[in-house]
């Protein structure tokens, strides 16, 4: 596979990949409000990253929170425009004990590049820069279609802004389809498109005993304990064999087409590799009956995240905490939507109150389950291009996590999204020693470049 | 009430409360190692309090974890000897941000003096200093009776090194009682003895499930979680009535005589007014069938204090932790022994064990419970000493916390331990805004003065 455009982004490797460590040594965690000023630097770099390019129009978009970064070309008369999408927030880094080098000092090893936000969703949001950049070097500072790109700093903790954007300022994102780059590939070496996500809610559940922090001496025995009701909770959110028991939580699930089934037997899929290479645990969990890949992409899931709250450094304090809190989120599928989830969960929490305690449930963001259509030009150019960069079909596939991004674009643009992917199963996403393979890196510009040209001669 | 050694310490009380105010200002917090001076240094000044006073043979002695400090006056030939314990660690202050004014800045409002350790138990160790300094001023340089003091830094954490040193060298510590003054009163102006503790075990539950933190979109409905199977180990500990479901945990039990069941019952409560002055909780919880005073003073509890792990952080982290830790603490009664329990519990909770976890289950610290006989002269001595000082009669009660000690020097010294203590109920023990009643400071030297003099005068 070869292009003028191509050529250059080989010929330009090295540069494109130091460009990506500049921008991964920006700690832009934008859950921390610390990291504020990080965000927004990394909104800077990449709007001058833009600028210089040959973008046009780019723009800080100040908003009630991490700014937004915009930029346009759309002198493509008659071609197709397309919306790029990305996140320059990161996730919080910690546990940051078990990082093998630091996560904001990039760092190559065995091929990979080791830092927090290599993959989700920096190095992978970049590549859609890259590939504009090679696009506009190869074709005389002109690009094949219309480009608009929309980048977030605060994807990772619910992405209220860019959703408020879309829902108010639709008309400054007109487009044909949407770009996002935010997904894996289902193996390496495997083209992959995903057409489907779940939607989450992530909520809080405080309860509150007694007035004050108490001496577990003096008064266990009468005074309520909010970890012990926390633990009573979840205990009876979800049964020991992984059923969610929440009334009515699965009742407005749409199962996958028997196509789709099928199509998933046929990906290269072994749960016991999966489990002993992925999870690492003595053994998988979760609903009897489904098969791993129904689970993490077709079924509603729920989990506890962090229990803060009384003493937790090392050796023992004897309190009992006047509260505790348990961060639980919930994974939702099509046609669940977050707010019958959450009305559903908050009424059944409400009503496991234990004796002596106050309860709070609180949303703290959400996102829609989404499923794109297969029978799109876009879709379809996005599959020939990935078939000709890596050699291989590209397949179809799901994904368990949430870009409720996405499902903006489908009520507000009215645009289908392209989910075009090149990170691996083990880059460890929000996890100690996130990575991003490089080879990925490059083909994932070449990749969009093709997609790019294919939509551009169309 | 008024003798020489009274008068020198009514006095003298401004210089004694301040020089309290400078033990209190040093963050001898013994569970945080970055503290580890810090406990030194209280050490240090107590060493040098106790020779400028007068007593002999003061040393720091060191240990492999925080160090003893030892003095004594052995010069009252034919009279009892007194082994003055106390201890000068506090507990952690943390949540910093409840504390009305800064923990480690002693702090006078309303005639209380708030500062962690106020009461637990710095101040209620230095009562028993500024005792002897006013009984070696009014008697001439001599004390009526011998004395030894040991005190200890690391109670709050287990108190190891003293019970190694109690073992080991019971010779540098012969006495025919001991004194300890890390009680409370039953209600303000009601002097009070504490014949009975609970033990305790505190232990730490750590699950484990993946190798690594995962993506809870990507993971979740396949990885085990953790916090869900700490939350269901925990719900199997105690049902929600409270009754603890280890197997055989409650066989051992001795219950209180019905005399002393009967003592207790004109004792001035009120579960109500307790309920709401006291604990501030919607209702109060524990075993059903038990009044608050048998639930807190003569049946076992279990208690979760914090259960680290995760992301605990403001807003949303969706991860799947590898591992999580709960630390779980159970109070013991009389006969029930520590080695015995934890035993139990263990094996119950390796038992619980759910699909796909690991569990390691640690004993962290464990003391015994003990029941102090009323027969003796020197609890008659006490008991006569509260009363001439407060001019009521002294009542009897337990205390439902720990102090391993007091089981230490019954086992290895053989001596009956005089629990004399003027905490009051609402005094905050490890928990923000600790404070101590500056009159019960006062009283308390005055008792301890009249008590001895009454031991050296018989």
């Amino acid at each position: 596979m070869s292009s003028p455009a191509v050529d250059f982004a080989r010929a330009n490797h090295t540069r494109f990949l130091e460009e990506l460590k500049a921008l991964l040594r920006i700690p832009s965690i934008s859950t921390l409000p610390e990291h504020k000023k990080d965000v927004k630097a990394a909104a800077d770099w990449l709007a001058a990253e833009l600028k210089r390019i040959g973008m046009e129009n780019v723009e800080v978009i100040a908003t009630a929170g991490h700014p937004l970064v915009y930029a346009d070309w759309l002198h493509a008369a008659g071609k197709p425009t397309s919306l790029c999408y990305g996140h320059y927030d990161v996730q919080p880094p910690d546990p940051l004990d078990e990082w093998k080098t630091p996560p904001f000092e990039p760092t190559e090893r065995d091929g990979n590049l080791y830092a927090r936000g290599a993959v989700d969703d920096k190095g992978q949001m970049l590549m859609h820069v890259k590939a504009l950049e090679s696009l506009f070097q190869a074709h005389n500072g002109k690009l094949p279609l219309n480009v608009r790109v929309i980048l977030e700093g605060e994807e990772e903790v619910g992405g209220e802004q860019i959703a408020k954007f879309v829902r108010e300022h639709g008309d400054r994102l007109k487009a044909d389809f949407a770009l996002v780059s935010d997904t894996e590939m289902f193996a390496p070496e495997l083209p992959t498109l995903c057409v489907g996500l779940r939607g989450m809610i992530y909520t809080e559940i405080e309860a509150r005993g007694a007035k004050t922090d108490l001496h577990s001496g003096m008064y266990g025995g009468a005074a309520p304990n909010p970890f012990v009701a926390l633990a009573q909770i979840i205990t009876q959110l979800k049964d020991p064999s992984g059923r969610i028991l929440i009334p009515g939580f699965y009742d407005a699930i749409k199962a996958p087409s028997e196509d789709e089934l099928k199509a998933w037997q046929t990906l290269p899929f072994d749960e016991e590799h999966y489990r002993t290479t992925e999870v690492g645990s003595s053994q998988l969990t979760g609903e009897p009956g489904f098969s791993v890949l129904e689970r993490t992409w077709a079924r509603p899931t729920l989990d506890v995240h962090g229990m803060p709250g009384g003493f937790t450094g090392a050796g023992a304090k004897t309190v009992i905490p006047a509260k505790a809190v348990a961060k639980v989120s919930m994974r939702l599928v099509p046609d669940m939507t977050p707010q019958q989830a959450f009305t559903q969960y908050k009424s059944y929490v409400e009503s496991l109150k234990p004796k002596g305690i106050e309860l709070d449930v609180r949303l703290i963001h959400s996102g829609d389950a989404i499923v794109v259509g297969t029978d799109n030009r876009y879709i379809e150019a996005a599959k020939d291009a990935m078939k000709d960069v890596w050699g291989r079909d590209t397949v179809f596939v799901r994904g368990g996590g949430s870009i409720p991004i996405v499902g903006d674009f489908e009520r507000h643009l009215k645009i289908p999204t392209v989910m075009m992917g090149f990170g691996l199963p083990d880059d460890n996403l929000h996890a100690p020693n996130e990575k991003f393979h490089i080879a990925n890196y490059y083909r994932g510009i070449e990749s969009i470049i093709v997609f790019f040209e294919k939509l551009g001669s169309a």
